[in-house]
């Protein structure tokens, strides 16, 4: 069952202000971003938190256990157990404990097997994901919470700058995307880990918030420290602010190239064929998204496709000198003719 | 003069052909950044190279006096002495004279006094910039060149990181700027010692490249080097192609914002109206484009006006939910009311 008035949560907020006299300021911080993020769900929406049990999870579950009843949602919690720790089912016990006596119902443990594919990090998200969305099938969920935090955001912008492949690489992690919604992307780390504290919540550690082998936990415990040093405290801010700006400005640039791609791209039965003058009256930022469109269409992967690629093909608009044709990804060729770039999947077979 | 076919830059180059049997890659990389650069310059422009008489402004020197003659430009040099160290008017002869026995001419020291006016950084910088401005004036030149490498680029996307205001922030330094072009943007400052060192050219050091007090010097020796150790090797290279990226992504969206702000938003005797009808079907980020241009014209500065209060104005839009008024910078006020946003200056006296 949902969170009632009576649950655990609001006596454990009871002793908070009986102790202190007043809301502590973290958990007021992590309940506002939460009733801000779910305001406009309408009632009776299931809404799962993904909690792990670490500092941020749990802050977010307690904020949501609170905050469900006065939104008239239900709340229950996924506790999913990658198993790459000999102990990590102990954990996710503990984890789901803490969240049933926060008074989330109901609460499910999904053991997940990690493989590959991707990375380490890669993986482990994938086999999260998919746990996530199969654990907010069988509950009818609508809603499921992830609790990220501004520095994690930040983490994401930095990890994004070494692709350098423009303001999609550094929009950072969506606020909603799909089933999932982050509403903590702009409460601090320092937040969530106080807001545990003073609600009484035992935060786990996870060991792999600390392995320098993960490429975020050294742009973390590395490159944010000395990023501060040298540019002042407001760095993890900006780069979070950052992120939600130029994921703006991405939306944005795609569904205007969206648009003119619709007019000056079209596909026969064996080419990709872009139309030269309506491309060269439009902006760069929105030309080379539509022909970064069209080479997709083309076959080239999106992985495989760089800003390079994209530029080379630019260069028959814009910088047009007679150029022969250029190869891309997947075997694609590019060539300019007759008013138009032809772009051509390699013919197999 | 402007170097001709036996100046002193081609014999230092036929004498690194005879050593190496072949043109080192280094010069070859610089200068095919300056034709690439100033192919387009119309016959008998002048152009002047700002020279500090360091690597990259030595390498970039070299580069336009080989090849001025064949681009059929006429080509000088600047060498502003900043007056900040005792040797500087010292440093600052030598450096001229490098320039004239690579055959450039006229080259012309020009001591500035350095103000405080925005920081060391800043200060030194707008000095710098008046006095190429003047030279270009008195030498009738069209262009002028700075030696940013790909590398300055670099560290100037880092300390826009710190401002977190978006994509402009993030943009780095224009390879095209009125009379100022950048062609090395996309050269290491690696490429530009080895081109001094395969020319023979004796670079001067500026200790203002070692000194910690500036925080672009911290960005070079400390967060640099940390992010490629974390993330990899190409990061600087990706950070300059950010730059380009989000430098076109700003222009088209501030273009589609001008225009937005032509029908949406209009001026009266005393406030700035933006029609909240037309506003709201616009994407964020033109939208909010629009609404800092609106505070713009009433009176905000462009430097207290930050991303939150735009957000804010913003909320009258999307967010409505009878908020009563914003404060902005300058005493500007903002207020929803009949269908528009009204911002009215501070009434004075």
């Amino acid at each position: 069952m949902p969170g009632s008035p009576d649950s655990t949560a609001e006596s454990a907020e009871q002793l908070v202000d009986s102790r202190r006299g007043k809301l502590h300021p973290a958990v007021a911080r992590v309940r506002e971003a939460v009733r801000a993020a779910l305001r406009e769900l309408p009632a009776d929406t299931t809404v799962l938190v993904a909690c792990s049990g670490g500092a941020d999870s749990l802050a977010l579950a307690a904020a949501i256990a609170f905050e469900a009843p006065k939104l008239r949602l239900r709340a229950g919690a996924v506790i999913v157990d990658h198993g790459l720790q000999a102990d990590s089912a102990h954990a996710a016990a503990i984890a789901a404990d803490q969240c049933r006596s926060l008074g989330l119902d109901p609460v499910e443990v999904r053991a997940v097997e990690v493989g590959s594919e991707g990375g380490p990090e890669g993986a482990a998200r994938a086999a999260r994901y998919d746990a996530l969305r199969a654990a907010a099938d069988q509950f009818g969920a609508d809603v499921v919470l992830l609790a990220h935090t501004r520095d994690d955001q930040a983490e994401t912008v930095l990890l994004g700058l070494a692709r350098g492949s423009g303001a999609r690489s550094l929009a950072g992690m969506a606020p909603v995307a799909g089933l999932l919604r982050r509403p903590l992307l702009e409460v601090p780390r320092a937040s969530t880990a106080a807001a545990c504290i003073a609600s009484g919540l035992r935060p786990w550690h996870d060991p792999h918030n600390d392995d320098p082998q993960y490429r975020r936990v050294r742009v973390r415990h590395e490159v944010l420290p000395v990023l501060e040093e040298a540019l002042g405290p407001g760095v993890t801010e900006a780069l979070a602010r950052t992120a939600g700006l130029l994921r703006a400005d991405a939306d944005a640039l795609d569904a205007l190239a969206a648009d003119l791609a619709e007019t000056a791209v079209r596909r026969t039965d064996d080419e990709v064929l872009c139309d030269i003058g309506m491309l060269e009256a439009e902006p760069e930022a929105i030309r080379t998204r539509a022909l970064r469109q069209a080479a997709l269409e083309a076959g080239c992967h999106a992985t495989d496709l760089t800003a390079g690629h994209v530029a080379a093909i630019d260069a028959f608009v814009t910088g047009w000198r007679g150029q022969r044709w250029i190869d891309l990804p997947q075997g694609v060729r590019a060539m300019r003719r007759g008013g138009f770039i032809h772009l051509k999947p390699r013919v197999t077979g």
